[in-house]
């Protein structure tokens, strides 16, 4: 037999791994609920038609198709149709609902712009949305890179005010806040600021391949991006304006003054401008001055994404070397793909793998998540096996959690184990404590050991 | 554009069907944990060589298979294996790794097992996990039967102690007490009882039959198991033995009592009478006696699936139609599947779809899971809409989750929106309240309305 392992990009968490992220999502969870943001739960499959399409000729080609189940059962003529489909899934990368009608998610974007559609007539806009489930790439994996991972977005479609934006700011910086996670700075822009660079560069039909080009800023420099925006056919002129518009300094307030001077002429980059300023109006009269994280307009900021046509954000931490652990922004029409058109929307998402290494790497998970029970009752066996269980239920009432060695097996084995498992405390019930009622309670972590009544023990391990 | 639907035999789970869903999954998981369970995930995938086998014939076609990626890329040599494996998928139910390498999690029992013997140096046994993830099968879709479906087990292994099957019996007890679901029976026999059983019949060597043909009790009474009983070629004696056994009555001790001079002959027979009165006595000493649901020897107990060994357990309610809601049961070698010998286990699952649904139809799911945001702010807009903002983050930091609607819009919509919500309070600040620096406070329910300070509004809905 063959040593059994799991798919390429996939992964096993272990329960030190789940506590940690779950963690993470009870954060998360807390504070969308916190802001009236409800939980929604799409299916892992949709209709390959459904995501087809959406993400791209290389989306298209990453999507895990299921195929379809009994192919054996149809006709022959259906099998001449399916030879012809296999045929053209063998020369190009082809989806066919006749031989995979079905496919794993994505993302959680189109799933939920479809659902929205779906149930549009049920539905009470503004809908909140928050949604925390695995997709599915067939990326070549590599590190930091799953074929299995977690989003977590959270979305509000049907209105347009920008308190929304606002407020999503406010759920960045209380996450972070909430789970210690530092330097975090929230970087912010518009797309119809993009719009008004491109056209004060003379460059107003480019405005895509100005934005894929400022995308590389962190990774390629200005002098990287200014090679790129050559090659994609921006004049000199062009450059130097783009170059001296993302130049801005200062403060927000200032940046934003400099660039109204530029922005002048463009109608839709000085919505921008007036956009971005009334989100961080919002944002200051919401947010709160515990939080430590800044929020930072950033005119280079520019998301890979097409959908996004208003504000878009961006987050960072300065604290590990690790790309961007959020993401998100406004888009005008995306049930539009599924004929509901003019339903604005506005969303962020969480990096919850990235997270989860940062937090790691700064040793930032609360400790007791390494604690999974508090309590082992060691088993001597015979009568002091009933004594000794009869302990469990009172100490479980407690609210504390705890487990008996069910096997009588050497005291060095049930030591060693709960050692291993890291419990804190174990007891003991042997004959003396048995006679005597009581119950010898060891501190594992410091050795100390005391007999006292099972009151008491509860007590006890309660005030720690 | 056609309309936009979902696979068949899936589900969205809507803001409050998944609060109760959570709702049952929380308490699930604060008693496994309680208990000393750690929870377990494994990839939504596996390969296809770890399930093909594992369940059946009928097992193997249900699985859904994910088509690999790339067959385009691949060489001329390579595509002619891939157009042979594809005729056998056409001509007869056939898994075909060259064409799907991996395939959807089909239970969450061979995933665990596989975990196990991958971890086994690096695990301290006993291993005590649970897991609650989906699970995929492509079942013909019908009431209560889904192709993408929610299994939640929990299982220790290496361990023989009968202390874990009667802690798991606690675990059932105390998850339908903090369900509040009624009139819950936990029926509990033996495998090797059911061996007994066969022995005595003088059919030792037709006790898959016996299991069988009892299996359906239920279902076609006693005349339809005599009758299967027959056709699988057991004689009159032995069928008039079978329904002696099975007709015991009493409480679980007169019971054995009885079933122990019937089975004086048979050694396994006894073996299991006596594990049973073992796990009886263990129970007893844990069960608390605030939990209302009973434990029942039922003899004509015999759960379908082959792999159980010892103690198997089903729950049931009678409180509502409903086929079982649990189960679970010994076995000896799940591990050696995967090439790990002689590591015993013993697991319960629990049946979430079918808790919900009988959560439901008695209404006991919590009321406060139908409120998803406690308080909603008008916004009148201008001067009033930053009054109104001011009040937000004070609001949540007292630990209030709450919402001001995002866009200035007529006063009816909005008040529409936060009934439809099921929101509790709408909190108006009218130009009188701002000049005031108070805020009016509604009772949604009640229809009453105060003028209060912010922190009299805070103190006033957390006292309710």
């Amino acid at each position: 037999m063959s040593k059994p392992s799991i798919p390429q990009g996939t992964r096993d968490f272990s329960p030190e791994e789940v506590r940690k992220r779950q963690y993470i999502l009870n954060i998360l969870k807390g504070i969308f609920e916190q802001y009236g943001f409800q939980p929604l739960e799409t299916p892992s499959m949709e209709n390959l038609v459904t995501l087809t399409g959406k993400y791209g000729e290389e989306g298209d080609r990453l999507i895990f198709k299921i195929l379809n189940n009994g192919l054996h059962e149809k006709k022959d003529a259906d099998k001449e149709k399916l030879n012809a489909e296999w045929s053209k899934i063998l020369e190009k990368p082809f989806s066919s609902p006749v031989v995979t009608e079905r496919a794993l998610r994505y993302d959680l974007t189109i799933p939920f712009a479809r659902y929205v559609v779906m149930h549009q007539n049920d539905l009470v806009f503004p809908f909140r949305r928050y949604q925390m489930q695995p997709v599915w790439r067939a990326d070549r994996p590599q590190k930091g890179r799953y074929r299995e991972f977690w989003q977590c977005d959270a979305d509000v479609v049907g209105s347009v005010s920008l308190i929304n934006e606002a407020e999503l700011l406010c759920i960045y910086q209380a996450a972070f806040h909430a789970m210690k996670l530092p330097q975090v700075t929230i970087k912010i822009n518009s797309r119809k600021l993009l719009a008004g660079l491109a056209e004060i560069s003379g460059n107003a039909d480019l405005m895509m391949d100005i934005t894929i080009a400022l995308d590389k800023l962190d990774k390629i420099g200005w002098d990287g991006v200014a090679k790129e925006l050559e090659q994609r056919g921006i004049n000199n002129d062009g450059i130097n304006s783009i170059q001296k518009i993302i130049s801005v300094t200062g403060n927000n307030e200032e940046k934003l003054v400099a660039l109204e001077a530029m922005m002048k002429d463009s109608a839709i980059g000085m919505q921008g401008i007036d956009e971005l300023r009334k989100t961080l109006s919002y944002h200051k009269t919401l947010t709160n001055t515990q939080w430590d994280s800044t929020v930072e307009v950033d005119i280079s900021l520019a998301r890979g994404l097409n959908y996004y046509t208003g504000v878009i954000v961006e987050v960072v931490t300065s604290a590990v070397k690790m790309g961007s652990i959020g993401g998100g922004g406004r888009y005008d029409d995306l049930t539009g793909l599924f004929g509901l058109k003019g339903l604005s929307g506005v969303g962020v998402s969480f990096g919850i793998d990235r997270i989860y290494d940062v937090l790691d790497e700064l040793n930032a998970f609360p400790e007791e998540l390494s604690v999974a029970t508090q309590v082992m009752i060691i088993n001597f066996g015979g009568e002091n096996e009933q004594y000794a269980l009869s302990a469990l239920q009172p100490i479980r009432n407690g609210g504390i959690s705890a487990e008996i060695f069910p096997d009588v097996v050497k005291f060095d084995k049930q030591m060693k184990y709960a050692n291993k498992r890291n419990i804190s405390y174990v007891i003991l019930t042997g004959d003396e404590e048995r006679e005597k009622g009581m119950y010898s309670l060891k501190n594992f972590k410091t050795g100390e050991q005391q007999m006292l009544t099972l009151e008491d023990c509860i007590k006890h391990i309660k005030a720690q």
